[in-house]
């Protein structure tokens, strides 16, 4: 069993570094808080006899030796980055859970044939740089570096720059590691496991996503002087349209999701109709008919409201992934691991991306969730018990030791 | 006549201060711009001789002296502060017009009865300190100069310390100054005149208006992983009120508008619902029963909207004013000049606020607007032609030259 209590201490230090306003943490990929969270993820995992690999996407690979100098390494981890009003576990558990695996077996003093090593995925959250995933994803092979560096925040900064800024962009070539096999402990960040009193969530698939990017265009002119009917409204086909979203995503239940998290209203003036609204649609389904479905009959739909209002439309796709399988060995040492442990757990689909959701095309993949409070997230109140947290990792822990052979 | 040429030539150098970004004009008020704004036109009002004031809310008098030392001043002005996307005529023809009739009348040697006054109102479009027309307003006694200065802008700076920043707060008590008339030049910010073939509109009244601030607060929670039925999206009942807005507006037809230019998101990130949003409702009409049977429908809407999502709702008046009739002396003034010039003529209806709405409270005041292209105003792209800004000021100078007697 893992040490629940030094996993709690490290997510409560790890939490001190970008806090939030509101007890939870913003400490976005890239940033200062970022780069100092690094520092001492890195720092741990030296004082655990782990050497620190670095790519060219700022991915970390803290490895521990195995016997076979020949076997392909186990690899576990998630992200350190939040989002601006994020959580104190919404990815960290998963790589200072990896970290406290290895912990253990010093501890133990247990060596696997495999090596074993723990990752700190770049930019997982997206909400800096679109899309979510990024760097998980330029190792899969799903987007290109130079596409990747080129991605822009809202000030204009590239991720490129920015990695370069913080100093974390390392010489190894991004996806040239081969994997035995990956898995990614995570808070679901959803209501079903503690609704269900589940301990343990076995993640057989993740849900698909469409973020579509609408650029709205109207005219900017005066609220008080322009008629009624003189107006070309871009707010107001960004409400209809957000309304529409909603309502496609109500029309494909069960198992769908739509909304707009992102809106940037120009020039954003109490007295000028706006003249551009920049929002972005966020489809999800675990079925990808419906998911295929839900972004057709969105841009049909936005079509036509924009054209009712002489509005211009531009939508461009700045996410997305088909719904995943995972790997049904390594599912079923998540499952046997919690059965072996007593923890009582169910299948589950996760909601959100994630990491291991782009490598499970590489390698065999698997995550284990484990409950949050009011299945919130994306929350600075996002919640979980000690006790959840040590149920997960002694679950991860016992996986592995499955896939990388003592 | 006053020399159309030379106040041409004043325009186009007052807007190259505070470029756009499309060809117009980001000189908001109390910005390092709107600074470089009063500096040249109180450099030309002492080339034309007259004396500045400066009063505590940063409003400049420019002061060409009477022949009569008790009589009361006949006042002329509008504002230099622009939108952050806006017009290079906006407010500036009023000034520059104002100070066109002073240099006019020097050119003649005319000597008027009454000494003449060209005003430059601080902060009338109310972008980055609600409300409009704010240093007016407490120039007649509608705000405390407190309350004023304690307005803040988006990012927490307060209108008193960014006056005093920029070095243009006088020592005159604001609101101490009597006048014996005023009147303000504007282009019409609407359609009406350039449809009807009008180089004039007499303005008779003002319309109304509500500014109605919306805080509407959800549940921070993530897009992917948190069922439709647990969402508390602040960001679909902005859509939805947005919506409403609308729809009231249009249920009031003729002489009623409504719309949104304004909504900030929050936390604005792709896949997190949004747990606020901000946004400010403008509503018009120059009937006072419309304008607040539109607020009373609203907030009855709105409120349900916000019940039926579980959303909280708080609706603060952030600017308001009622419909204006202006003085029927000045109004035939304004009239009679155009009539006598032999310009084309037609009385109108202000749809924008003026600080002149404020002022027809203290003292007899009229406007006299001139067309603009399409009617377009609030954007970079506002046009007039230097005929029609030379009509409108040639009938200011007549209405003013009978106002304050040779
Ligand atoms: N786990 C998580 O919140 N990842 C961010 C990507 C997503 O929006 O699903
Ligand atoms: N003239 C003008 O645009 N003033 C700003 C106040 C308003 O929104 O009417």
């Amino acid at each position: 069993k893992i040490n629940g209590d030094r996993l709690w201490d490290s997510l409560m230090e790890m939490a001190k570094i970008g806090p939030g306003v509101a007890g939870g943490n913003n400490r976005q990929t890239l940033t200062d808080a970022d780069a100092e969270g690094r520092a001492l993820f890195q720092s741990w995992c030296e004082s655990a006899g782990c050497t620190m690999g670095l790519d060219t996407m700022g991915n970390m690979f803290a490895r521990r030796e195995g016997t076979d100098p020949d076997a392909l390494p186990v690899y576990m981890g998630s992200h350190l980055d939040t989002q601006p009003t994020g959580g104190k576990y919404d990815g960290v558990l998963g790589v200072l859970g990896g970290l406290e695996v290895v912990r253990t077996l010093n501890d133990l003093g247990i060596k696997t044939k495999h090596p074993i090593v723990v990752t700190n995925w770049t930019n997982e959250e997206g909400t800096r740089f679109a899309p979510a995933m990024l760097a998980s994803g330029v190792f899969a092979g799903k987007h290109t570096q130079d596409w990747a560096y080129a991605r822009e925040d809202a000030d204009g900064k590239t991720f490129g720059d920015e990695l370069k800024r913080i100093g974390w962009i390392g010489d190894e070539e991004v996806g040239a590691r081969k994997m035995h096999a990956m898995f990614e402990l995570h808070i679901e960040q959803g209501p079903i496991l503690e609704a269900e009193s589940k301990d343990i969530g076995v993640v057989t698939h993740g849900q698909g996503l469409w973020w579509l990017q609408c650029t709205v265009t109207g005219k900017d002119a005066h609220t008080g002087s322009t008629p009624m009917n003189m107006r070309v409204n871009a707010g107001l086909g960004m409400a209809r349209m957000t309304e529409a979203a909603h309502q496609i995503a109500m029309a494909h239940q069960p198992h769908a999701v739509g909304a707009v998290g992102h809106c940037d209203v120009y020039p954003n003036s109490r007295n000028v109709i706006p003249g551009k609204v920049v929002f972005t649609v966020d489809f999800r389904s675990p079925d990808l008919e419906k998911l295929t479905s839900m972004r057709a009959q969105y841009e049909v739909k936005a079509k036509e409201i924009a054209d009712e209002l002489g509005l211009g439309l531009e939508i461009e796709p700045v996410g997305h992934f088909d719904p995943v399988a995972f790997d049904e060995g390594c599912v079923s040492a998540v499952r046997s691991a919690a059965e072996r442990l007593g923890y009582s757990h169910m299948d589950i689909v996760s909601g959100a991306g994630h990491d291991a959701c782009w490598i499970n095309d590489l390698a065999p993949t698997a995550m284990i969730m484990c409950p949050c409070v009011d299945g919130l997230s994306h929350n600075e109140a996002e919640d979980i018990s000690k006790d959840w947290a040590a149920a997960g990792t002694d679950v991860m822990l016992h996986a592995v030791l499955e896939t990388a052979e003592i």
